[in-house]
Order: structure tokens, then sequence, then C-alpha cells
């Protein structure tokens, strides 16, 4: 018989966004292609969440991969929330959790219940919605911009207005709380609070409480 | 001889942006698409300002109207600050100045003097940098959500990261200062805000100082 610790230890992890597939592999997390992860990992059991729908056919005819999205149970969730959002917020049962990836989500959780959270634009979308604007917005972050002091170039007006302006949304709502990061830009994004947990094991620590959960 | 008194009765004044060309014909404002303003006003005397470069060689050629933007001199302004932001900087003395158009422009201004300012993307650009990263998370702005609760939809969390995140960033800048909104979605924006004024004219207004200054 395979106890749940025996699975967790066993069973790759995935986590499959609207860009890349990530994988806990037990040691590290790989950021892979579709391609990439099809072609290194179809041969071995793995446990997986998705929110891109369109890829479900192609993932779901490996037959040793398995969907474990309706495991993922947050309790006040609303219906259409993000699978990946989800199994974050069961990281912890308090705190502020920002996933900065393509879309940069911010949900809060009190006391294990999931109270709410907002979408905004990932840093690459945000500036590419600069650059569709006009060309002279387009620019490059710069990843080092003082909050302290007002711009006065335009790089730096873009700059600090994508960071600034979810900075202090984030503050306005951390009222104490634990502040957890992760995501491609979570460490980058981390590095503007004074307080702050960058972890890119959360997702993965979230599907392993939920399969720890319903294998008991 | 003409007063300035004359010019400012007299001429059109029209504030070319990245969408649309706003004209103040001394009664209202009108935005026109660029071939219908000057269809509709290439016989009459004009003085402009323009953030489109691209535009600039098929204007000049319209030999009653003026280019004025070397006249709009706001103090401590920065080197590629807009013309627009410059002219509505220039409407008063004190205040943070918002032009909520296809780029959201927010400004600081200190006895007359600019101390800098940041951008963020229009609402309208904000919405299609959700859709650009997923199709799920394509939606209209909820033009009244509350601001008082944690949002619990799709819908609501893009609608309140895209207005509460610029929100919590002015609110961090007013400060005592009057807030001053203009632009396409000024008023819409400036319904968030407790203390605002809207005022299509600011920019008219900043423009017709200049004037006066450099006519004197």
């Amino acid at each position: 018989m395979t106890s749940a610790h025996d699975v967790e230890k066993s069973v790759l992890l995935a986590d499959i966004g609207n860009t890349y597939f990530h994988i806990y592999n037990g040691n590290e997390i790989e950021h892979l292609s579709y391609e990439e992860a099809v072609g290194k990992y179809s041969k071995e059991a793995l446990c997986y969440i998705s929110v891109k729908q369109q890829l479900d056919s192609t993932i779901e005819n490996i037959h040793l991969w398995k969907n474990i999205s309706q495991q993922i149970k947050l309790k006040d969730a609303y219906e259409t929330m993000g699978v990946d959002r989800r199994a974050l917020c069961l990281s912890h049962e308090n705190g502020v959790f920002v996933d900065a990836g393509s879309a940069i989500t911010v949900d809060i959780m009190l006391d294990g219940k999931y109270k709410g959270g907002f979408i905004v634009p990932g840093l690459k979308a945000m500036l590419q919605a600069y650059t569709a604007i006009s060309p002279v917005l387009e620019t490059e972050l710069n990843e080092t911009i003082s909050l302290e002091q007002l711009p006065t170039t335009t790089k730096d007006g873009i700059s600090y207005g994508i960071i600034a302006s979810i900075k202090a949304l984030i503050d306005k709502h951390s009222d104490g709380k634990k502040l957890y990061f992760t995501g491609g830009d979570g460490k980058l994004l981390s590095s503007f609070f004074e307080e702050a947990t960058y972890d890119e094991m959360l997702v993965f620590n979230g599907m392993r409480k939920a399969l720890k959960a319903t294998s008991r």
C-alpha cells in the first residue's frame, strides 16, 4: 500500500501556467516549455494542475499524468478562480499571496479561508501595454527604481507607474499580514517590500497539502 | 495691432493626442479624428500642441496652423516630458494632475514648479493587456466596482486591479493637494475619489496661460 508520504515523494508535481510548465521533481523546480515538459516527463507519473484549458486534451492523453485540479479545495474560493491561485493560497493559513507571472494575482487568506483578491497584468504585459499606446512609451523596466522620490524621466515614470501602483495596493491590503511572493517576477517584485518571503515552492506546497488531505 | 486677449479669443486651440485631435473652438471642446480635424479647420487660424511626432509634417503644411509647443514652458520639467502634460501642469500652481487618456499620466505641481510624475497604461490599454495574457482574462470594466471590499470574481478582480492600483498610488501622492482630472476617462476615474475636480479645459487653460505669458 502506498502512503500519502510516498505519493508526495515519488510523484512529480506540475503547475501548468499560461506561458510555462513548472515542474517540481522532488529536488528543484524546472521551468519548461510545453514541448520540453512532454518530451522529458511523459513516461513518468506526474500530478498536475492547469490554467490552460486549450492544452487539456493533449495532456489528458498521457496516461501517467493525473489532473488533480478537482482536489485543490479552497474554502470560500469563487468558482472561476484559477487552480494555481487556489493551490498558492493553500500553502499557508494566513497571508497575502502574490503570484507574479504573466499576470500578477494578489490573494488574501485569513484563518484558512479565502477573503478575495485581485489581478493586474504582469510586468512584461504592462511594458507591452505602454508600447502599444505609443512608440515613445516603449522602454525597459528600471529594476532598481527608487520609490522614495517622484520620477522625472519617461523610463522612470513608467517603471514607477508599474511597480509603485501594484506596491501601493498590496501595502494597503497587507495590514500586518505576512507577504508571500512566487512566480517568475516574484523575486524582483518582492525586493520592493521591506518584509516579504519569496518562495518558488508555494504552489507546490499547496498541491502537496491538498494531496495529503485527500489521501487521508 | 492684435492684443493677447484677442489672440486668445480668436484662435482655435488644439491638443493633438495619440488617438484624438482635441479642439477648443471658444465654446466647446470637440474630439475629432485627424482627418475630421484637418477637413473642418484647415482654413482657420489654430494654435496646437502635439505629442504625435509622426503627424508633424502633414500638419506643418497647413500655413494657418501654428505649433506652440516651444512656448509651453514648465519650470523643472524634464526634457522628454510630453507637451500636453506640461500644458496640463501649467493650469494651476499646485495640485495633482491626472490625464486619463490612452495613457494615464499623473503629475505633481508645487508652487508653480514641476515635482515629477508617473505614467500608467490607460483603462482601455489595461483591459487589452489582460486579454493579451489569456482569453480567460478578457472582460469589460465594471465601472461601478466597489473599492471597499475585496473582489471575489475574475471580472471584479480585474476591474479592482485596474482602478484600485492607480487610485492607491494617486492617494499616496495627494497628501492634501487638490486633485485635477482631465482626458477621455478622467470623469470616470475621478468618480473613485472623494474630492476631485474633472475639467476638460485644463490643458487648454495651460495653453492660454502660456500664450499670454509669451505675448506680454
